[in-house]
């Protein structure tokens, strides 16, 4: 019936028009009556809104122009939820690009009294230990945050990198309307320790990793984000196009170079924004379905297996780079790829790429260099693994990681059965 | 049968032992007798090889021991097949990782009389017109090639960008042993133009861009990654970490901080390899999947429709960077993201990830920062516009784009109906 609706609407002038707004705009009103309905109840603005006629919409209901330039940011959910999947870390915080420029609105969140600042030095984060400890996770920390009032002393020397990392929405005691927290990532390497401490006391610095794994999943999901814009800054100090210094622009979330001659400043360059290492995470499975293929790294424990993992270079798909290293790191040949999903992992800026791929052949030649070595692993035995009962010890890593979770999507096909 | 086997020669010694090459060989072969076969006429080896047991494998076979570090790069066919997903190019070219640093071969490959040089200057490309025009591609071009004998005046005043992108196996006459090609790119930018016209006449610089659309996949494929390569050599020629000059290295595959002090010379940072920026390409679909949502782009014709698309921030996964990017361009609520394919795309060096997104809300608002317009399409109109029959021209991109590919997968369900 809205289908039907909205041809009447459409077809009544010239198509091509209408879609850009070029049309006599009462023609749009003498064809369409607002009195009728559709067995839905909409009527013909609601049809015309619902299928982005929004000039007709506006001249129907008499509005003015349609506010196409505003984003809605009052959701106050996580943007998707994945339930089955879970990973590091998702987005918390809405990101507001298009406030990434607005002096004036981030002047107003920087001193608001919601406002969270995260604080790190020489790339170590300031945490305290959680209250309630679990005994899964007997490390946990938590996040410690300043308000503008704890640290503006220092803010306002200028001297300290400041970055936007976007707003939580909050809802107020009357649950009508709503308001945001903005959220920041503040570097106070130059910070007196003593000072720190006299102002949120029991805290300490530490290397972010692992001990974020040991965050929960909101602390950790901010902090991906932070920490990764954080060693962005730190390796980027200067212009890769012409060596000049750069500095920060755009609320920390661009670097602009400081040479005015610079290509990167009016060509279509990326070197002025973080970059974002893609890298795929693979789950090999045998052509029976009954194994998968773990790798034990090097530095890493010896009875520790990973998934398969390498990144991916210039010119190649998800795909591409998923056989590649197969071939490269463990000598099999690949069938078929198939995406699982996404994490980002923040040392330093990288996006995990999960993927299970059935290959054709099993003998496996493990590449040294890449490896210390691989395995294959019936479903039963990887089973036993996921749950820490391997009788030989043998582990995987954490459930934030994907090669866990690529691990148990796996295995839940073998449990279904 | 094979499972059974497996255990029987594991089972036989202590399994950790086993797994990590430690234990007594001997007790390997007393316990496995070699005569005996599975039902699918596998030995006692066959089984241990299969299994990556290659110290065990070895001792029952006496061999020498497994040879770990060689990787087969004997294929003669595209690493992985995608029949039903007709991208832009696929690895077409073993990349050989573990030849970059192997100077010696790198040198025999450059002289060798089958090796390709790929030129380019100011970012162009020598190209050809195609003999045989196809109606469908009236701009058709064909790579033109150089071989060392051609160029090895110009090779050898080293000072030429000359990037080693990876071997094509060929087929001898006698159809055993195999060869393989190698392929380079070369920046011609300072060889004299008249010189070049007369070794390899007929030809002429274009920009790639969408020139390469026009290479056949094969040639679109080696050129993918060629171009990305240069660019990012040309846009990185200085280090971000401390400004000093930077040098090709590993044959063109990374850039060395000339800087002894550099902390790029010692840390685990980036800085020294290409990046591949990850961007999402989507494809909105509605609730009932009737009607699929794409923009107009600005500086793009106003005819011709685009997935909406974005590049993927730091801390991000695709799912979230699909659902950040839908909520500030348009402003509908994602449900849920489907990965569809991905497909490098080389300006500068993207790696562009489509997804099919399903939405809850249906009425648009186009921020105008991002796009020119956004409009729903039913599956009919979609169809007309896929196959350049939509009666007020409207458009979508070439075959080889992923707005493309995932308006015909999606349109693929409405044709099975």
């Amino acid at each position: 019936m809205i289908i039907t609706f909205y041809l009447q609407i459409d077809l009544s002038i010239d198509k091509s028009r209408l879609r850009f707004g070029t049309f006599d705009e009462e023609d749009a009103i003498n064809w369409c009556r607002s009195d009728l309905q559709t067995n839905g109840g909409h009527t013909a603005v609601d049809i015309a809104k619902i299928w982005s006629r929004n000039r007709i919409a506006s001249i129907l209901s008499n509005e003015s122009s349609s506010p196409r330039s505003s984003i809605s940011n009052d959701s106050n959910k996580p943007l998707i939820e994945n339930p089955e999947k879970k990973h590091v870390s998702f987005n918390v915080l809405q990101r507001c690009s298009d406030k990434r420029k607005d002096l004036l609105w981030l002047d107003t969140k920087k001193k608001d009294a919601d406002t969270q600042y995260l604080l790190f030095s020489d790339l170590q984060i300031y945490v305290s230990p959680e209250k309630q400890c679990n005994d899964d996770t007997p490390q946990k920390h938590q996040l410690i945050t300043a308000s503008y009032k704890d640290i503006d002393f220092y803010l306002n020397e200028g001297k300290s990198l400041n970055i936007f990392l976007g707003t939580e929405p909050l809802q107020t005691k009357n649950g009508q309307s709503k308001k945001e927290r903005a959220w920041f990532a503040v570097d106070v390497s130059s910070m007196d320790k003593e000072k720190l401490e006299s102002i949120l006391p029991n805290g300490y610095f530490i290397s972010p990793f692992p001990a974020f794994l040991n965050l929960n999943e909101y602390e950790r999901s901010i902090f991906s984000e932070a920490c990764s814009l954080i060693l962005w800054h730190m390796d980027h100090q200067f212009c890769p196009t012409c060596g000049y210094r750069t500095i920060p622009e755009d609320a920390g979330l661009k670097r602009g170079c400081t040479n005015g001659k610079c290509l990167s400043r009016s060509g279509l360059l990326n070197t002025n924004y973080p970059r974002v290492d893609p890298n795929v995470v693979i789950l090999v499975v045998n052509s029976s379905e009954t194994h998968c293929l773990m790798g034990l790294k090097k530095n890493f424990p010896s009875n520790m297996f990973f998934c398969v993992s390498g990144y991916i270079e210039p010119g190649e798909s998800i795909e591409d780079a998923c056989t590649r290293e197969i071939l490269e790191q463990v000598s099999l040949d690949v069938v078929k790829v198939e995406y699982h999903s996404s994490q980002p992992w923040p040392y330093p800026v990288v996006l995990l790429v999960g993927c299970t791929v059935h290959v054709s052949t099993e003998v496996v030649k493990v590449n040294e260099e890449e490896l210390k070595d691989a395995s294959w692993f019936h479903f039963s035995e990887a089973e036993l693994m996921i749950k820490g009962k391997h009788e030989e010890g043998y582990k995987v890593p954490s459930k934030q990681t994907l090669t866990y979770q690529l691990l148990d999507s796996w295995l839940e096909t073998h449990r279904v059965e």
